[in-house]
């Protein structure tokens, strides 16, 4: 049975969501949960949730990471943190993957510092899920692991980025895409013309640039570009989402016949919202480190943390390490020849 | 009297919107305008409107760049092109600015050619309005006018943008920022931790980082990035507009329920889509060009047009081209002092 270890002080509401989340995992998916935190708040928890007879037990860790603790802080001064911890359990393989929904940067710092990168692999990369018009989900990394990405790293995102998709959403070969800000080759900076050369010539279902309005359009199933414009990307999505339902929330509640007609619609509000809801595609895995771990949002809801479980348990099942180990060999290869 | 010369022939739907914006803007503001274009297709539209007594006259013009058109092709084959001739009429001091919302590209690379830099300025820049949840508007720059900046041309966008802002939208002392991935100083790339320690040195406002979900936030009122960036966020932003007006009205319309409930709440949609929709802001300046540049979205509307107009207006009344120079001279001199 696949061993999942889930951080249970990372999220804004830890531990309360992550021990929920865990429990439905533990009861609708075919893994093992390993409760990692302080073992008198995540037993409280737990014993909230009826749970006798699922495969779920308590890893102790002393220290939490704040969500105001620099990445360094995190890595160096909290070594018995509840991330670090799970980290340990992956890396001394009593653990096939953790999850965490704590401070993205201390999260990302913690598993590359103790999980290290697989030897093919110069950067790990953070791949977030968008949802699109088409009904698909859109995959763009990184989206934070790194900056100032060369061309060759951008290639190594590509060939990640679409064994995760096949392994998670079962597309044979996904469209994968450059991001830039024109659809011909020669648009674009300098990074993104010379990762256009490169990923031209691999063996990828290569669907050439797609520029910022494609992403919610469905244009292509996997999106490389850079952590620092992925992470723009993200965040600027993020608030304009937040910014319009704000402002309909204002309209909607702002005159009697306003409300009526809010309350008449309220299951296509609903439905609009968990189109919205990032909780239901299960994190973003931080690609091409050794151990699989998905960071989920700060946010997270107990949705959200079963469905990063979900997650990391198939990208361990499938053995995405494996996989990107050889396919990058594989590149490397041709490129010699 | 101020002049500002109208491309009549630019957007999706020209000359149709654009005589339409103009004959509005001649009506409401205290502009004349000089719409350039074929002339039997600008008096035709023309003579839709009772104009009598309006300042509008025709300035003919026998090409039209099409969207398809690249920046190249525009500025080298079709010189006598809507585009061209409104920017000539600008050099030769016929108009003090000129509109368009043609082919972007084109068009920046047409008034780039026609009319050059300023002096002081390496490179002009593009400054996008985003409405913001505080009711304001902020303005990114660049989105799209140039990629691959350096430290310097981030210095010169936040110099433009600051003087733009203010005479725009009347604020005396805007918040500058600069795009990043983090709000510490030490966070981004190397480019804008460059520019943030020359930007911190500088006489601004300067209001350090923001991130990506700060753009709808209204945190910043100037908004500094790179074009590569700046056009991503802008073209991104505009996508999930998209994508949220498709997933709504579909949920809207699904059930009778909901059906009844949108008709209640139809007030609140329309001003909704009014915050949401940029024909109120009026369109793009090209900064540091030797001439007011305001380019309109390929979709204006006549509103989006007459703005459009009053926006170049504006600038060429309070000579913003002379106010950049003196501030980026006063930059020079501090650098070297």
């Amino acid at each position: 049975m696949i061993r999942i270890a889930v951080d249970a002080m990372g999220g804004d509401d830890a531990p309360h969501t992550e021990v929920e989340g865990a429990v439905a995992a533990a009861r609708e998916l075919d893994v093992r949960i390993l409760l990692v935190g302080k073992p008198e708040s995540v037993r409280h928890e737990l014993a909230r949730h009826p749970h006798r007879g699922l495969p779920i037990e308590i890893v102790p860790a002393s220290e939490v990471i704040a969500m105001t603790d620099s990445p360094t802080q995190a890595v160096r001064k909290k070594r018995d943190s509840s991330v670090h911890v799970a980290a340990k359990l992956v890396r001394a393989g009593d653990a096939d993957g953790f999850i965490s929904a704590g401070n993205t940067g201390a999260v990302m710092a913690t598993a590359y510092f103790i999980l290290g990168t697989l030897p093919s692999v110069d950067r790990p990369a953070l791949a977030a899920p968008f949802p699109t018009s088409r009904g698909s989900v859109s995959v763009m990394l990184d989206v934070g692991a790194n900056v100032d990405s060369k061309p060759a790293h951008l290639e190594q995102f590509a060939v990640m980025g679409e064994i995760y998709y096949r392994a998670i959403f079962g597309t044979r070969r996904p469209r994968v895409a450059l991001l830039s800000i024109g659809e011909e080759e020669v648009k674009g900076n300098e990074l993104t013309r010379e990762a256009f050369n490169r990923l031209k010539k691999m063996e990828l279902n290569f669907h050439g640039n797609v520029e910022g309005r494609d992403v919610f359009a469905g244009t292509a199933d996997v999106i490389v570009c850079d952590g620092f414009i992925g992470n723009v990307a993200l965040k600027i999505s993020e608030g304009l989402v937040e910014h319009i339902v704000t402002t309909l929330k204002e309209g909607l509640s702002s005159t009697l016949r306003a409300q009526v007609g809010a309350v008449l619609a309220r299951q296509a509000f609903q439905d609009f919202k968990k189109k919205m809801d990032y909780s239901e595609y299960g994190g973003a895995p931080l690609l091409g480190v050794r151990g699989v771990t998905v960071i989920g949002h700060g946010r997270s809801n107990a949705n959200a943390i079963k469905n990063a479980v979900r997650v990391a348990a198939e990208l361990a099942r499938c053995k995405i390490n494996e996989k990107i180990e050889q396919e990058l060999d594989a590149v490397t290869a041709a490129a010699r020849s």
